[in-house]
């Protein structure tokens, strides 16, 4: 169908655009999994490992606030930095990959002073120092927004990463950590959230599928079920609400869309739960991974009406 | 030295920011080559082949027209997708490299019609498949202007990418094709000039630096010079100005200071010099390569004042 001249990015929303842009992707060389899951995997002839790569942009006032707005605001560049880093760990955490590298685009207006810009990095340098992840490259530009454009690099065993497409039914699904609020006035969760990177290597022998909450529950577990041919059930009594969330007005709605919670998404075959309940108590004894529902075999079968955050549709 | 907390980007330009966050970035695992050439390059343990990495940005207004100015202008939204995947294309082929993989952060308005959106990608994979290119993930985000955010993903094999540090004195300076205008009315060769990776494949035995011309010979030989801890000599009548330049009222200035070329500067040892010619003008009749100038010892001995472009000081 071709593209009505009118039609706005705004008309069409984020979802829509993605799927009139992936049909023109080539597809290249090598490529184990490519647009759609939270990385791309690379299997390279010959390699022990897989690649993973994945993008993600923070822009001022979408992820954070105008830059003159953030120190009353009690936003550091460096939360700004260490954010826009980890968003992209969190990527790699999904598939169960170890980051090693990452490239930076900083957008920046020219009036933006100095020390701001080098705090960007130095948050940026922190949590990659955490994590042995080397910043090898990236580029610097005038523009009239601020922006942080992150492509980070990992490794999974070959074959091993998990996709979102390896959901069963009958497979039990789990969230790790407490949902919702993440960016709610007076929290800074979506600033200063832990990519599951331990956690997300501990599941490459349990899981069959696993995305990251990045949108929120009610948009990014379509995407699993989509990419799974899959439905689901949710028993939504079940669903951990963060502090935060509970002190809004509508709990389970700000669980289910607010959006930047940065846990995993995952699914555990039925018969595995019991020994993968104890197993996860014993390495994680601070972190809950809590079931959830369940996958079933009907794809229309899909608890949640669309919701969560869209970009172009704000 | 602390950061003056009233000094701002424009204040300090583009090289000067640079030499801020270098210090700033960790250094991580298995990388061969950092942030400061072309591509970073990444050897992994039992690779055949090193990987390159590189980013770049086309920024509306920066790098292409106000989107609404496009149509009038005569330029396309293809020429804008192909123009921002060529840049990154012209890195790895200025490390002798080939372009396995790219990846796309696209920042758009809410009020960009569908089509435009889709014929940057459209514009991008004419190109891709020219060589073979996968596109194989991005990201797509509201912003208040019009942004490409290209990732590309090379090899290049063990050991042999062409570093801007390689430079002896002796060596011979020079440029592939013919320089300068490249952006100005009526010439549109920074949107459809042609990536140089079959030249840089070639060159793999012969050059001793290498690197592309994107920001004009009189702001990028300091680069290769400061690089190889040498200085050099020009020989102004021998640059080749390209047509364009010609038709401006100051040619030489054009083909040093306009920048977007996207050219290849080498050196090749003196000693092979004349079986190089021979062998270049084999490979490649309609390209030619000019020997422009020699590499000097002395790191002082600077052939052009500084120029060409920076961002934040235009």
């Amino acid at each position: 169908m071709p593209a009505n001249p009118q039609t706005l990015l705004r008309d069409l929303g984020e979802n829509a655009l993605l799927r009139r842009i992936l049909p023109l992707l080539p597809p290249g060389r090598h490529v184990a999994v490519g647009p759609g899951d939270d990385c791309a995997v690379v299997r390279l002839p010959g390699s022990p490992t897989d690649l993973l790569y994945t993008t993600d942009a923070v822009i001022e006032r979408r992820h954070f606030p105008a830059w003159r707005d953030c120190a009353p605001s009690g936003v550091t560049p460096a939360m700004i930095g260490r954010k826009a880093l980890a968003r992209t760990l969190s990527d790699i955490a999904a598939m169960g990959g170890t980051p090693l590298h990452a490239l930076v685009d900083l957008v920046a207006p020219a009036d933006l002073p100095v020390p701001f810009a080098l705090g960007l990095f130095r948050g940026m340098r922190t949590l990659a120092h955490q994590h042995a992840v080397g910043i090898i490259g990236g580029d610097t530009a005038e523009g009239p927004a601020l922006e942080l454009h992150l492509t980070a690099v990992g490794t999974v065993p070959r074959r091993r990463a998990i996709l979102r497409s390896g959901a069963r039914p009958g497979d039990i699904l789990y969230v790790t950590g407490r949902l919702g609020a993440s960016w709610r006035p007076g929290n800074k969760k979506h600033y200063t959230f832990l990519p599951r990177l331990a956690e997300g290597r501990f599941l490459l022998p349990w899981a069959t599928s696993m995305m990251d909450l990045s949108d929120g529950l009610s948009t990014d577990l379509p995407r699993l079920l989509d990419a799974s041919r899959a439905g689901a059930a949710l028993d939504f009594e079940s669903i951990p609400l963060s502090p935060a969330a509970r002190r809004t007005p509508d709990p389970l709605a700000s669980a289910l869309a607010d959006g930047e919670d940065f846990e995993l998404l995952f699914t555990i075959p039925e018969k595995k739960q019991p020994a993968f309940a104890r197993a996860w108590r014993a390495a994680f004894p601070r972190l809950p991974a809590t079931p959830i529902g369940r996958i079933l075999a009907d794809p229309a079968a899909r608890p949640l009406p669309p919701g969560g955050w869209q970009h172009f549709r704000s």
